[in-house]
């Protein structure tokens, strides 16, 4: 066999943390660019992973409440103009339908049809206040109505100048949660819960380890009055974004005209909450569990928990090999791991490349099986966490502790992905300290720098100077950590809590 | 109480069934028209319907060994040049992007920025061969990479002039299956085998009777080399196109240049093929099994199969009662139907029209249950498929015999559709015949005529031209029923196969 090469990834993550990233990305078959700049192709294992995410998100939006529906893809471009503060943040870069027709164009191509062009253009939705706050505003006549509580699985579309496979997309697929309510209390209230239900999958099935908090006025979703995030943070030390919930107030109420008769008789402005998140959190699993030989998947989420890999030595192996692993992937997939079956794979193909296919799709466990193994009774099963030789261990004894390995395996990844988190975060009262814990430690590697930086802070032009400089943002006001007196370390201002600060995607 | 109107959708089917089927649509909360023409707002029981049908489809497309991926919504222009029938099929009619950014128009609104043109104009997709070809013709370079069976779920766009729920909407969900293959006999199986997915879908989990055919060539997917369907009759007698498959022979993947090494080392054009059903099923589903008390839903995909409608005479009564209901759900969910638990809601809201709501929703089975009932230990099942007086029965023999009861709605609902076309399908042999039976048949009711009629054709100008002056439709040549010598009824040409004939949808 021929000598693996020290890492299955090149780059390394140390070498070059984006280049890893695309390479990962490659390697486990996740997605690809398509003919259309900035639009990805979402390849099967990626898809399966964002599947799986679907389907767990879904059904804690179910239990707590909420109901899926549709809405259209387009947007009227009056819609747009309706809420300030809006329009300003979102009606910049996007996709503008002008024409419903194309026509020849006499040299043998096409063009869009000038009699076909569009009263008022259409814009494809960034995001969907305007369009189903337009449409609660019919449904919602009395205290009766309420609450809304919908839910949109849909894909959308912000014109992007630099993308990136799932961090940055021009469509991207995602969810959006829209709410109305009759008090501002019951709004708040479920700001908080959906803030509460990202944050558990982030932390249980994701495994990665997250921060709630409260954005800044600056990093505020357009038109909220509060927006709420979960910050994660990834193996370069850049936080990243993973998923935001939004009280919105009666600012789109009032835009969009959404009212209801109260219990006591008047005509009232609903509260409104919408929250959200997206294929970038493939990206993330990406980026908070991968290495360098490629992805590794928590186990939750993982298309396959096992895969089998037969190997036959020659061709008369090759029926009893392949029949032992067929029976002991129904075995397995007999087995319960988090509430479902296990999901076994066997590649059975021709390939002596196989065992580092899966490894770099970041499979969990993998089983290579060969006729020493049928007669000895034991399996050597590899966790994708481990670099250790694995042991031999019997075959029954295997197969009835798969999901307690499993769920080791999950919290493996957590604890590894907090403890690097926890050793890159740090709290920073002086400026200079700031600024030298941003600056990347080697001229060869610009992307390493410090990690997450607790300071106290208090908006200002100043701040906003500075942070520009550095390229770091405030990521947001910890919710847990309670308030502590101390100076902002930009203008020394009294401030009464600390913020996070980072480089960030 | 008030006495219950005759019916309680109006006008009834007889009447007038296109308005029938929006006032059901209306009643049921399944869909409305949005702020966008010719886009609907699929709400949240329509919407638990389609992710019924989504979510059995793609088990169905799994088994059958097809991974789910996602490609960009947008497709460049160019692309629609390539293939010469599709472009001529598809690309009239559809959303153009034109620019990628707005800016104030001076006058307190936006507009498209004259500066932000795109270079070549972007097609939302009305249908995916093309870019889903390019990407394919990527992903293929050897008889090894073969086959390639992917599934798409995606929202397209199709500019519609006339539109209506679900049968006809600018936009619409649907799943767009895209295979390549080495050969074209493993192309044609695939075609074949996917046809039968969606027949037995259609008949097992909708409860809807289907006829499998090929379309003629004036009635096939641009660009296919053959068209296969699966053709429904809804009960005003029309016929319903209610899933295709297209094998497309090697005409895409000449026009998108998808080749392959094949094992002799020869550089081989792949064979494609695509098929699809969309949100249309819904309206399907109206118009199948609906009646003039509105919607009536087969069990497999009923977003609830039995709703419990709790009957407290007065405030004492209400604890007990609910706390019975509860109780009971609890029960019920524990009993499995179709290889799922049972789907139980209790709707304890304070409103009189409770029962009438859930009949016009369709639910298959509801239970109102007040004191006596919990006295007597006894349960009054109405069933959705039934106007019968519901008999007493005793709790735990309803309990037990709950998913046997859904089995035989489920069948009971398939039977009288089966009926009610079997009724409605005639062998014509003489053109005097087929014009009395598609020419309505009163006055007042400009839509009842005959319904499928089973002839002999050779297609021809003459038969194009007769069909369009009565506005019926070859909707295809049926795969059962074989090959028998006739003449065509249109030009007294020999004819080898009858077709069926219908006004359509």
């Amino acid at each position: 066999m021929a000598k693996q090469p020290r890492t299955a990834i090149t780059p390394t993550r140390a070498e070059n943390f984006p280049e890893w990233y695309q390479q990962v990305i490659k390697a486990a078959d996740l997605a690809e660019n398509s003919d259309v700049r900035g639009c990805m192709v979402i390849k099967p294992w990626g898809y399966a992973i964002w599947e799986n995410i679907q389907r767990r998100l879904d059904a804690m939006f179910k239990a707590t409440g909420h109901e899926n529906a549709y809405f259209p893809l387009f947007i009227p471009m009056s819609f747009l103009e309706k809420e300030a503060q809006h329009v300003e943040g979102f009606a910049k870069e996007c996709a503008v339908v002008t024409h419903h027709r194309l026509e020849p164009d006499g040299k043998g191509g096409l063009r869009p049809a000038p009699s076909a062009q569009l009263e008022e253009p259409l814009i494809v939705r960034p995001t969907s206040e305007t369009i189903i706050g337009a449409t609660f505003a019919r449904w919602v006549q009395s205290y009766r109505d309420l609450p809304i509580l919908i839910n949109q699985w849909a894909n959308v579309v912000r014109w992007e100048l630099r993308t990136r496979l799932f961090l940055r997309t021009t469509e991207f697929l995602w969810q959006e949660g829209h709410t109305v309510h009759a008090t501002e209390a019951e709004a708040r209230e479920e700001t908080m819960r959906m803030l509460g239900v990202y944050a558990d999958f982030a932390e249980n099935s994701m495994a990665m380890p997250v921060i709630l908090g409260e954005k800044t006025a600056g990093e505020r979703f357009p038109g909220a009055v509060s927006t709420y995030t979960i910050e994660a943070m990834m193996q370069d030390r850049k936080a990243l974004q993973a998923g935001t919930s939004h009280f919105l107030g009666q600012n789109f109420s009032k835009a969009q005209d959404i009212k209801f008769q109260s219990e006591a008789g008047q005509l009232e402005y609903a509260w409104t909450t919408s929250w959200g998140v997206t294929t970038r959190l493939v990206g993330a699993l990406v980026m908070t569990h991968g290495d360098d030989d490629g992805l590794a998947l928590p186990p939750t989420l993982a298309p396959a928990h096992v895969v089998i890999i037969p190997i036959a030595k020659s061709d008369d192996d090759r029926g009893p090999v392949l029949e032992y692993c067929d029976a002991l992937r129904a075995e397995l997939a007999g087995q319960q791991y988090d509430g479902e079956p296990v999901r076994v794979r066997i590649d059975a193909r021709d390939s002596r490349d196989r065992k580092w296919q899966w490894i770099k799709k970041g499979v969990p466990i993998r089983l290579e099986i060969g006729p020493r193994d049928i007669a000895e009774g034991t399996l050597t099963p590899a966790r994708r966490d481990s670099a250790e030789r694995p042991p031999k261990v019997a075959r029954g004894d295997f197969v009835a502790g798969v999901a307690a390995t499993l769920a080791d395996i999950q919290r493996s990844l957590f604890g590894r992905a907090v403890k690097s988190r926890e050793a890159a975060s740090v709290r920073i009262d002086s400026l200079a300290e700031f600024e030298k814990f941003f600056t990347p430690k080697y001229e060869e590697n610009p992307e390493i720098h410090g990690g997450l930086a607790y300071s106290h802070f208090v908006e200002s032009p100043e701040m906003e100077e500075k942070l520009k400089a550095l390229k770091v943002t405030i990521r947001c006001t910890p919710l847990s950590g309670g308030d502590e007196p101390g100076r902002c370390i930009f203008t020394g201002r009294p401030s009464t809590r600390r913020g996070v600060f980072a480089k960030a995607y």
